[in-house]
Formats: structure tokens, C-alpha cells, sequence
């Protein structure tokens, strides 16, 4: 439980350090100054995981320990000094992969905590993965991460369903907890490099 | 009471089922995967009530009675087995309206059950019935239903404020919902078939 | 105590009908009905605030006072009677700079008072602050106020820095919040009349 639980702790930091990063990618973009950075990369780190913490009515994570908060401004800071032009949208990509996978098992797991049944329980990780992306994405103006083509709440679910699955199956959280990262960034990375995508809806076409 | 709860609970079910088709309808105009079909579908479908639950501290209804989200995945499928270009965007509009009249009502009932005052409960039952829908265009960059030139808002209005207006003057809560659902269904009916409209701002033009 | 009570009542009742006021400017520029402005009124107005309530934990401060629904109401009221062409585009902007200043000192000291540390106080003072205008943009359409190139976040960050930093050097809450308003309004009126901006990222273009 000790060991679950610091991972759980080490993936959640890390998950909003990256998202945090693509938040503060964003503001990049636009060339804002240090504040917009720190506010984009904020509402994009902690965004998710605030909605299912409201959702599931647990105390608000970033509320009591504020270091959430200094890691976004660290990952904001970070972006500023070393962000180059280069980088930026491939690196945003895998951070994104990184963090959604991360927050898809750790939002799972935090609403099974919350005593959430195992079908909400999912969808809370993928919310949890997604939303931080979506905030991001609609308040920044840029074109939504959700209308790509390639492989991306897919992948959320795939995590989320792996962890919740195995634990009803009664696997110790720990190793269920890492197949679903893995799985999950598996899935996703394959949509990156390969441009895997899902069948698409296969109706007439509208024009 | 018992009529009232039921007829409130298949309202409801109902009115998830029907935003959540037009949640995967927006996402079949996009042709998006089966999953984003069914993300579309459940935020849509459960959107404006969730909010509602947050805003009036209820336990978040999806969440500990999962069916819902299985009425959203099953409006989701439906669209995505059955959606056929000519249905869509006609079918898109009726479906959205009987979803706004029950609503409405429903959100408005659940604020009012819950200690809400008359003015914020029909609040309450206009953000239920509109946020879904306004999470959908938002998240889907759809034009917002918002900014369309037929009354939808006020429809939303009418329905919860005879609902609400009814019990004060003592009418059961059963007629006084259904009076509200007609009257929201009806209003939202002639504007689409009639194209009606409200008195536009007449300030002068901006350009 | 009295007298910060009524004061920050006070700041707080002018902060929603400021920012009302340009939820129903921006529902004017696209010449929206009566019911369409209160709803755009009420969502900028109250859409902050809200927000840093369901963070925090707090009752939604509008739900048990539906004073402050009826001032978004007569915010949109005046707007529709009174707006005018030449008065929009100034008018907006110097309403939105009042509600600014008054609602980071609201928003950080409401949430200090429900036990908020203080870097998350400042952050709840700046969301109280922005957010009701990112809503309000988001729904409408409109080009973030986010985006702009002037200083915009950053005097919401002075103003709820002033006032928590005040506070903790042992200063009283009235003429902290006094200190806080003024600094974020002062900061924000140079950006809107000199047209200040801070040092943008230096980072190379990317196109």
C-alpha cells in the first residue's frame, strides 16, 4: 500500500508537470508573457484532476498542498528558459502521452478510493486524462486535442479500464496501476509514430 | 409522489438519452471513432446535470447509478448504428428540443427538492437544460446553440418558471411538471417550425 | 470586521454587476434577446465566483442570495436599455478592469476565510477574477480576454498578492483589500490606457 501510494504520488506530480508543460507549450505559442505562462500552465496541470475531485466530492487536491501549484509554476518557469522552437510541438505531443496515461490510471484510482462503482471509476480516469487538455485547448483557442484524428481518449480509456479491470480481477493496485500506464502510453505512442486511429463513423458524408 | 418520482425519473432518463444523441451526432458529423462517440455522448448527456448537482451540493447523479452512462453509450451506439445523413441535423434539432423541456423541468425540481429558492431554482433548471448542449458546441467547436436566432434559452426559461410558478400557487408537483415540459416543448416547437424569435437588441449597428 | 463585511459586500455586489454588464455588452454586439442577455449577464456575473465556491467547498454564494441573480438581471436590463454604439468597446473594457480589482480581493480573501493557504488564496482571487470573463468569451464566441496583449492576469495576481501579502504582515483585512484593489485596478488601468504589456516570451517565432 506504501509503495502504491507513492506511486500513485509520484505519477500525479508528474502528470501535472507535464501537462503543466503543454499548458505552458501553449502560452509559448502565443508568445505570452511569465504570468499567462504560469496561468495556462495551472489550469492545464490541475485542470483535470479539479474536475474529478469536485466530481467525486473529495477536497480539491491543489487546494491543501500547495506544491501542486509550484510545480506548475515550475513547469511553466521551465518552458520559459528552455523552450525552443524545435522542441515544442513534438515535445508537447509525448508530455501529453506521458501525463494521460499517468492521470487515466491516478484519476481511476483516486475515485475507486472515493468508494465511486468500477464503470464511473473509468470514465473518472479518462476525465481525469482529458480534461486538463480540453481546458487547455478551448481556452488558448487552439484546435482540440479531442479532434485529432489519431488514437487519444482511446488510450485513457484502454488505461483506466486495464487498472479498474485487473483489480476486479484482484490484482494488488501497484502492478495494475503500471499496466494501465502502460498500456495507455503504449496505445498512444503507437498513435503518434504510426498515426494509428480508431474506425471511423462510417455514415455518408455531410457535404 | 410516487407518479412524480417515476415520472421525474423517466424525464430524466429520457432527456440524458437524447442529449447524449446529440452529443454523438456532433460527433458523427465529424466522423469521429466509436469512443469519441461515446465521450460526446456522455458529456452532452449528463453535462447540464452535473453541473446542476455541483452547483446545489448534491451527490453527482451519474455517479453512483451507472445506468446513466449506459444510456449514454447506448444513444451513442444507436447514432453510430443507425445515424444516416438525412437524419441528422432535422433529428439533431427535435431531439435537443424534447432533451431542453425535460430538463427544465427535472433540474429545476431536483434544485427545488434540495432547499433551492423559487429565482435560483428555475436558474437552475435553464443551466440544466442548456449546459449540456453548450459543453457539446464549445468541445466540439460546433456554432453554439447559444447563438442561433430562434428562441432556445427562453424556452428552457418558460418551462422551469411554470413549473416553479405552479407549485407556488399549490399545484402538484406532477401537472406542474408536465405543464412545464409542454409549455418549454411547445415554445422550442414553433420556433423551429415557425422560426420564431425574440425582440433582437435594437441597439445600433457595431459595424 | 463590520466594516470589511460591508465592504467586501459591497465590492462583491459591484463586481457582479460590472461584469454582468459586459456579459450583456458581449450578448449585445451580437444583438441577442432580452432573455439571452440575462443569461449572458448572469454567467459573466456570477461565473467566478461560482467557481472559487466549488473549489473551495463553500455554499455557491448566489444560490442562498438570489439578491445577486436579480443585480445580474439589472445589469442586463440596463445594458439592453441603455447600451448604446459609442459606449460599447471603452465602456466594457473599464467595467471589466473594476470587476477585475474587486474580485481578486473578494475571491482571495473568501477563500482565506474558508482556510485557504495563501498561495492557493491568490490563485482562487485570480480565477474569481478571470474566469467569469473566460466563460463569458468561451460561450460567446468571442476573442479571449486571455489573449490580449496587455497586462491583464497579471493585475488580478497583483491585487490578491497585495491583499493576502498585507495580511500576512499582520495589516487588516479592510485596508489590505483597500491596498489590493487599488494596486490590480492602477495596474490594470496603465495596461488599458498605456498600453502596457509585460516582457513577452523571447522565444524564436514559429512560423
Amino acid at each position: 500500500m506504501d509503495a502504491l501510494q507513492s506511486t500513485l504520488a509520484l505519477l500525479d506530480f508528474a502528470a501535472v508537470f507535464v501537462f503543466a508543460a503543454t499548458g505552458a507549450l501553449a502560452a509559448a505559442r502565443r508568445k505570452h508573457d511569465i504570468v499567462t505562462f504560469g496561468f495556462f500552465a495551472a489550469i492545464t496541470g490541475v485542470g483535470g484532476g479539479t474536475l474529478r475531485d469536485l466530481l467525486i466530492d473529495a477536497p480539491v487536491f491543489w487546494i491543501d498542498r500547495p506544491s501542486y501549484l509550484v510545480v506548475c509554476l515550475a513547469a511553466g518557469t521551465a518552458v520559459w528558459v528552455f523552450g525552443q522552437r524545435r522542441f515544442r510541438a513534438r515535445l508537447l505531443l509525448w508530455l501529453d502521452a506521458l501525463g494521460l496515461a499517468a492521470y487515466a490510471v491516478v484519476g481511476a484510482a483516486k475515485a475507486s478510493a472515493f468508494g465511486v462503482p468500477p464503470l464511473p471509476a473509468i470514465v473518472m480516469g479518462v476525465l481525469t486524462a482529458t480534461c486538463g487538455g480540453i481546458i487547455r485547448d478551448v481556452v488558448a483557442e487552439e484546435p482540440s486535442v479531442l479532434l485529432r484524428r489519431e488514437i487519444y481518449i482511446t488510450a485513457a480509456l484502454l488505461g483506466a479500464a486495464v487498472f479498474v479491470g485487473l483489480q476486479l480481477l484482484g490484482i494488488a493496485a501497484l502492478p495494475a496501476g503500471l499496466a494501465g500506464f502502460a498500456a495507455a502510453l503504449a496505445l498512444r505512442a503507437c498513435a503518434i509514430v504510426f498515426n494509428w486511429s480508431m474506425p471511423r463513423f462510417p455514415g455518408k458524408d455531410e457535404g
